[in-house]
């Protein structure tokens, strides 16, 4: 038996994708740049084991025995098995592509995050395939087929899907373009709103808004792509200030063209706009005090939660203007209100409180907080007790129940 | 002493204003088409005396004297003037235009309505003035500078905003381009929401999202362009189900470069989102059964509250099907939930209960609905028990008091 484990991030766009080009390949309308978030706080796991004993290829997902027929883990499984048996055949190696196949995944953060599961499980998946099948070389454009944002989690730090341009999608892929510490001590805080309204998935969200929005062919004709271009020069220039205005000039045309789709998809909630609200309110008092360097942003992906970026120094101050904002439920679990990497609430200056009691709105309007940096790419786990598969039997080792969404 | 009594109806818009070229002569970025209102149900109503023995000009809103200085007044009632003055001239006719005056406005409809109050208050304004003073010929062109939309309250039924070319605005004016019974019997349903959240007012807001967002170019060069031909070409052919669709994507396209706004103005809240998903889903409902002609229709102008068009053959069904989505609350007052037109619930189909419990709402997200049709344009009242002003005094016979609002 062979046997790999490997963990992969999440990752939030600061420039969005949404809309294909090529519903089957997963191919996109517009170029998008993600942030890959800290695994130490929110991942996906996954093992794989291969052996000659194994009678039939089987899945587990958070738990759960699955169909592995889904087209998409197929497409993905088929890609890293061919550019295996093309080096297998150079290598002369033997033929572990004929053995049955175990794989059990999960996610270590909870779906009510509504965070990108999908694209830290394929990345996992495809990565983990790729060690075990020793693929060498990119596996985004792998990744991409089994979720299109996915392929931006094989990668840490500051990531570029290139939409590309070939019918094949042969171009279309990830790539790293600033390592994780590219803007010092980078934190993130995910606010995770209480929210009951049946969504409308993403993958036919997207679908509409490009059948029926107008304003979309502008936003892809025109707008995104020189966003993209500014995006970049920000990065390169470390625009930190000019990084955070772009990050949520996408996040909203991208929630406008939803709006303006028929019918309307609505992500965001009255919850989300406060939260919006206070960003931009906050940003005012660091711009009016000269202090842009400690601007924040948010962004939202096809869902109620904000995810703000916020540099380390300031941290500690917004998370306390949040909780102050949204004070939690009293009647909520015992959970802490405020997960990830510890967080010392500061006393907060009399304008912080104002700011936050400005638009204060009632409790429970948020679940929790979670307090997490950016990050790394997929790891390799070569400790033998973090495997998800009993070594002997090649069975789950412990069961879990977690469902997935998906990310842009 | 001389006095005239008028009323003037609110207009919804069904094709937008939303960004002016010239703040000071207020001329729009867009031509605009609105319906006008039942003056039954919602009006403004202004009485106007002059009198030799009046000894300086007063104002009087909603029961509250005002000042006269408020630019936008000053600019109708020197226009008004000014076209008296000519005419005056041409008749040697007395020189009342000498005389004081004193003005009495209040709106039948409570702000809550979030209803164009300054739009029909000052098309009541200069109608009174022009009726007062003998002034013929359009008087839209001067209701237009105390409040865009106001020109457009001028007139009954269909109404066109002509967003005009001349620097100096003499083209950007209303005209009606159809009958209140083009569409019979077409009733109106405000759907008035619950909501705390302070609001951008509807000047600063355009003017960000002028400043701000880009997809708002692409809005008025060609989607707004486009959508006004294929609205009038909607009415001409008395289209109603084309007419639903317009007025539908030109609100979703308002509140999407809105939301595209930095910072995002957002008017519209939840409560507003699950009406609009309820019109689409009740579309469904009638699309199916090949019944396009019982569609329905929503709009909505800077504010949550939506208003929705909807034929009258159906109008009692879809009232039944709002209150039982959107109950109202135990601890309401004591005024009738639904307001307006006598309305009959009648005992919902299993289909339109299945809708209207698919996203049934807490009881309390709408205040009340109110029930009203569309309607002709300002009326002189020549009872003299409507006068506001007192024959004797001239000065307001009682006080009430509610605030203003503006539409598009």
């Amino acid at each position: 038996m062979k046997t790999v484990t490997c963990t992969a991030p999440v990752n939030i766009a600061v420039i969005k994708y949404w809309g294909k080009r090529d519903e089957m390949l997963i191919l996109p309308l517009n170029d998008s740049i993600s942030f890959t978030l800290s695994q130490d706080e929110m991942c996906a796991k996954t093992t794989i084991s291969i052996s000659p004993t194994f009678t039939e290829d089987r899945f587990w997902l958070n738990g759960k025995e699955e169909s592995l027929e889904n087209p998409r883990i197929q497409n993905c499984l088929k890609e890293v098995r061919r550019r295996a048996s093309k080096r297998k055949l150079e290598d002369s190696a033997s033929d572990t592509l004929s053995w049955h196949i175990h794989i059990c995944s999960e996610n270590n953060f909870p779906t009510a995050a509504g965070l990108a599961s999908s694209a830290a499980g394929y990345a996992c998946l495809v990565y983990a395939l790729g060690q075990l099948y020793g693929v060498e070389g990119d596996l985004s454009y792998v990744a991409r087929q089994g979720s299109g944002s996915a392929c931006r989690s094989v990668y840490g730090g500051l990531v570029r899907w290139y939409m590309g341009q070939a019918d094949d999608g042969t171009d279309s892929f990830a790539r790293p373009v600033a390592p994780p510490h590219h803007f010092p001590d980078l934190r993130v805080i995910i606010c995770v709103a209480n929210d009951s309204r049946k969504k409308i998935g993403s993958t036919i969200g997207m679908r509409q808004t490009v059948q029926t929005s107008q304003l979309m062919q502008y936003r892809i004709k025109e707008t995104v792509v020189s966003r993209t271009d500014d995006m970049m020069k920000a990065i390169e220039d470390k625009n930190w200030s000019e990084f955070c205005d772009i990050t949520m000039t996408d996040s909203n045309e991208m929630h406008a063209v939803c709006q303006d789709t028929n019918p309307p998809c609505v992500y965001m909630n009255d919850t989300s706009h406060s939260v919006a609200a206070l960003v931009h309110r906050y940003n005012d008092i660091k711009t009016a005090a000269g202090d842009v360097s400690h601007k924040i942003c948010y962004t939202f992906d096809a869902g109620p939660n904000a995810c703000i970026f916020v540099p380390g120094a300031v941290v500690e101050e917004v998370v306390g203007v949040l909780v102050r904002a949204f004070p939690p439920s009293p009647t909520s679990n015992s959970v802490p209100y405020v997960t990830g990497i510890t967080t010392h609430i500061p006393e907060l200056s009399r304008e912080l409180k104002n700011l936050a009691d400005e638009d204060a709105q009632p409790c429970g309007h948020l679940k929790y907080l979670i307090h997490t940096k950016v990050g790394d790419g997929p790891r390799i786990l070569t400790d033998p007790t973090s495997s998800l598969l009993d070594p002997a039997t090649g069975l789950p080792k412990l069961q879990k129940e977690v469902e997935g969404e998906s990310n842009l």
